[in-house]
């Protein structure tokens, strides 16, 4: 078996065997085969598409590409949550403190952003202190101690995933519904999960742009989960505006400690409501009646907040800017953008946001790029919110003057005033 | 703009502007494009194809990416020949002295074999001394004294050609159309010909294996030639079974030499006579009558060898070999192979000959592998041949025992011995 005959024959559509599969994974990831041999069969497979059968071996395949981590002594229903990934989604944020306050223990590792999607390990990074990189034995004691603990992709879990992920960064290749659900689900089934819950972003900011896509790609990763012997459920969201009302990783920290003690808004709630909800059925501790109360209830009491400040100072970050988020650091130049006539937002686009929020400093371009986690946006007024001209729409929080006018533009390019009320829904469906 | 958005372009089938094109050739040239971003759009450029006037703008932004050879000092109608590759394809050696001899100038840049296709250049160093590097001064000075030169690519033309043609060599990109006539073109165009004679191999042995993809092939070269204002004419020939009787780098310069003497094998001779008149045809030195019998006349009349004499001696090679090839060292272990049946040969199938080939060390497998001049395969019986139970059909000429067996059985199974006398033809139509 040669990697030429394997590109060949995906150059020529045809499928690809288990054991050709393997052989690129396990070669690609010892660094045999090289990553332009690599780059021309990801293209192939991006046009010409996989079946189920590669897909499942692709994913099997780089799910053993490194360690896969054994949760069984914490618990033997560990549920994962993963989103595909979105403008302002700092979902994870806030469902697992409620999750891990619920009793249900959280095993949680993180993404960063690249490219507009921002990441939760981001995030996290921006509160001093804390620290994102444990042991596999210091990650198994926190959960085993307060429940929870949130970490990067520090192990050695799906390494040919990584490189895999890397290089469809560098060649336009990462709207593939083959690729993009063998690699999160690899990463899933290596990361010791018993159930997956998905949240499947769907619109302007996201990796699928429209609903037969993102159903397609959800359907396609319950079948592996289905395969992988992991009970799965996706949750379709919408994701042509940004979620919540901050994009950044320090002003999200910000909106967090807000929505942890009760101040959400509408859209964040529908989606963490949902997501929460998926999580307690798959949990096994909590049966499917009263969900949405008893999530309702660990935010009212003030026990999901607790529990994120607990995280906080067990991973070695400064608890008083939770307390105190004023304490933040702010970027220096804070610009209003005013709405110019009266109406209503008809759209507010992500892709757009996203984009700005990228030259401002939010994420990375490049791998090795420098993120400033002070900066971002704030938005007063969202799809469907109705505008009086004069008002303040949204914020820009920038590190340069010459940034801020820039991000201006763009913020005001992403913006549609009309004369029609929108009415909106985040959650699509569940699948 | 930039390479991510021309990749996109074309992993989406649109067609790419002849800005896209300039800027990934001149970028990849000068390594601001990564190999593997390159291989991501040349494997997309396989899959979902090229219009015309893409090919058109690849081929010359590939021939403007180095030197473009100025030969008008010599001749305003320097032809040239170049053939798509085959097994066993000695026609340079043999066509080019016979033009030179007719008085029509050959300035002529060979290239070295990869994969199963043999190369001039391999063949020409096979005699002693002979040196194929030289400078664009001794080039001309040897066209203008002689009438002839033959030498190696050396010269900074097509740059962009040379990466890409290695990099579609390692991501098994060969054989696609676009890449194919670019490429050639490109060369063509940068060495400076008026006028260019292409030898369209198709069959077993060749890039393309069928009658209909050869002609697409042709004509797309011809479209080219005709916009870059070369005339063009393309020979389709077939290369089902090795050319001549011969596989082998001296042992190919011994059968030209023959050839070159008047002892052509009839294959070999009909591919000889056709490009030869067409290249007289193009040359504006002849008009389109009794070319054939000019041809037969220099062979005859020993003009055609005593130019090739000419040559060697020119570029530094020991004649004395030409004179006398049973002085070229043989190979330590000569097997001859014998019928196992009557019949006729119905097959000798020119892939598996040149795999085989590979393996004996002919050519290369990997750009710095070491050649053996001296290995190779000879054969009495080819395809249409009557054979007898007991009869050599061939030899393998290798430089160990383990080789020479591995080879016997290959070319074993390369051979089909039936009862059908099957009339082969080698020019399948001028285009």
């Amino acid at each position: 078996m040669n990697i030429l005959d394997i590109i060949e024959n995906k150059k020529n559509a045809k499928d690809l065997s288990k054991e050709e599969i393997e052989f690129f994974v396990n070669n690609y990831t010892n660094g045999e085969i090289t990553d332009y041999q690599a780059a021309a069969l990801i293209m192939a497979i991006c046009i010409n598409g996989m079946t189920q059968n590669e897909i499942l071996d692709l994913t099997f395949a780089m799910a053993n590409s490194g360690d896969v981590l054994d949760l069984s002594d914490i618990s033997n229903n560990i549920v994962d949550k993963h989103s595909t990934g979105g403008v302002g989604d700092k979902i994870t944020l806030i469902v697992m403190p409620i999750i891990a306050s619920l009793g249900i223990p959280v095993a949680k590792m993180s993404g960063r952003g690249l490219g507009i999607t921002g990441g939760t390990l981001d995030k996290l990074e921006s509160i001093p202190g804390y620290n994102i990189n444990l042991s596999v034995e210091e990650f198994k004691k926190n959960i085993k101690d307060i429940g929870i603990s949130l970490i990067g992709q520090t192990l050695n879990l799906a390494p040919a995933d990584r490189k895999i992920y890397a290089l469809r960064d560098t060649i336009s290749c990462t709207n593939s519904i083959p690729l993009i659900a063998s690699s999160i689900m690899s990463k899933k089934i290596a990361s010791g999960a018993n159930s997956i819950v998905l949240d499947v972003t769907c619109g302007k900011g996201a990796f699928m742009s429209n609903k037969t896509e993102a159903r397609k790609l959800a359907k396609m990763m319950n079948l592996i989960g289905k395969w992988a012997k992991r009970k799965t459920v996706c949750v379709l969201t919408n994701m042509d505006e940004p979620l919540g009302h901050s994009v950044g990783n320090s002003l999200e920290i910000i909106e967090t400690v807000e929505a942890l003690k009760g101040n959400m808004s509408k859209d964040v709630e529908e989606v963490v409501l949902n997501i929460a909800i998926q999580i307690m059925n798959l949990s096994g501790i909590y049966s499917v009646s009263n969900n949405r109360k008893k999530v309702l209830e660990v935010i009212k009491n003030g026990k999901a907040y607790e529990k994120f400040k607990e995280l906080v100072v067990r991973q070695g970050g400064d608890v008083s800017y939770i307390e105190n988020p004023e304490k933040f650091e702010k970027a220096p130049v804070i610009t209003p953008i005013i709405a110019e006539k009266d109406g209503y937002v008809e759209k507010l686009d992500a892709y757009k946001i996203g984009k700005a929020g990228e030259e401002l400093g939010i994420g990375r371009q490049k791998e090795d790029d420098v993120i400033d986690y002070r900066v971002g946006m704030t938005f007063n007024k969202k799809i469907g919110d109705a505008v009086k001209k004069g008002e303040i729409i949204a914020y820009v929080h920038a590190n340069s003057p010459e940034k801020s006018i820039e991000c201006v533009e763009k913020i005001k390019k992403a913006y549609k005033i009309g004369n029609k009320k929108i009415s909106k829904k985040n959650i699509i469906e569940i699948i």
